[in-house]
């Protein structure tokens, strides 16, 4: 995570991109590339979505990256580290959702 | 990284939530909270949004953080490492975008 | 849609609300109502989806009729007429995507 | 809008595409669509937003067309009227936000 930001930082300012770089900006371009993803399955059926075929994975694998890429790039602008928020949360997460060790159904909460 | 996802997969595995986690739903889970993001930022400008008072900032620290949670969640599933594929799309992007050396000043592209 | 259109100028002229509707923050707000929809949705299974229970129903009465709000200031704002632009686009799509008459199965286009 | 409901009523059955419209996956296209709009503006600041050039307001046009489709779509497999619930929330909108006749600068409330 450390080398991916490092080189995003780089791939900026060799570009003389941080001007359009308010977190305003970062969050909308971030919500069009999960667009991207969710794009990709939106007339599937879930099975169909749990085997992608190898062209469909292809473009998944890319478009992960630039969703990863956008965030990392908010979460800098915001003096963030997205690994050390995710692990925070998950911990939150964790307490609003206790796990009960019996075979437990109950429906998927709302983080 | 690798310990965020051994602590998604326990997380997921104790509440038997692994039923609802097909890729397309974790997509659209992945862009409600990436929404929740441009929420916070809807209403300001880009000036206001590069300097975020101590609550928003705290917001936006959870928000992040479940962003990537859900985004470790949905390549998980795919079998894809978001860190690697963050990697390869950001050389993609190099190679799409050169930067040229002198003061270039050309607009922003779209991954 | 007259109605709504001069309902919704008013609501916004009575309020000062006109400064924060750059276009730019109404595609921000629209997006964020659209994902309180996927929001309903995320969990359930596409069967699941085609029956919603009344609760559900209400909700999503209420969140559709966010969505119309906010895609109707930002069409206001650009001078756009939203039915007219539908029907318009829906001409290109059916040019785009010609029906064929035998019983065709093919998959669904991307507009 | 009558007719440009029976307008897209016509177009899904030629095509055979209803057995793709479960409202789930309407709700995931919405959000596809809204996201082209999101697009359109990402890099622009506030005033620019406002000001759209010729070509990119007719960019504009087709993607709210293409919004207001899937969005009457969605609504029709809910047997929701999206007119009547546009004017419904706006008069839920209406008493949660009170507009205050002396000239009230009051920050934009959340729908």
């Amino acid at each position: 995570m450390q080398t991916l930001i490092a080189k995003i930082d780089a791939f900026v300012a060799e570009r003389n991109w941080d001007r359009y770089h308010a977190p305003k900006n970062l969050a909308m371009a971030l919500s069009v590339e999960v667009a991207e993803i969710v794009e990709i399955f939106q007339w599937m059926n879930e099975d169909q979505s749990r085997m992608p075929d190898k062209t469909t994975r292809a473009h998944l694998h890319d478009e992960i990256g630039d969703v990863l890429i956008y965030l990392t790039m908010l979460a800098r602008k915001l003096d963030i580290d997205p690994l050390e928020a995710a692990h925070a949360k998950l911990e939150k997460n964790r307490i609003k959702y206790p796990a009960v060790n019996a075979s437990a159904k109950f429906p998927h909460g709302r983080f």
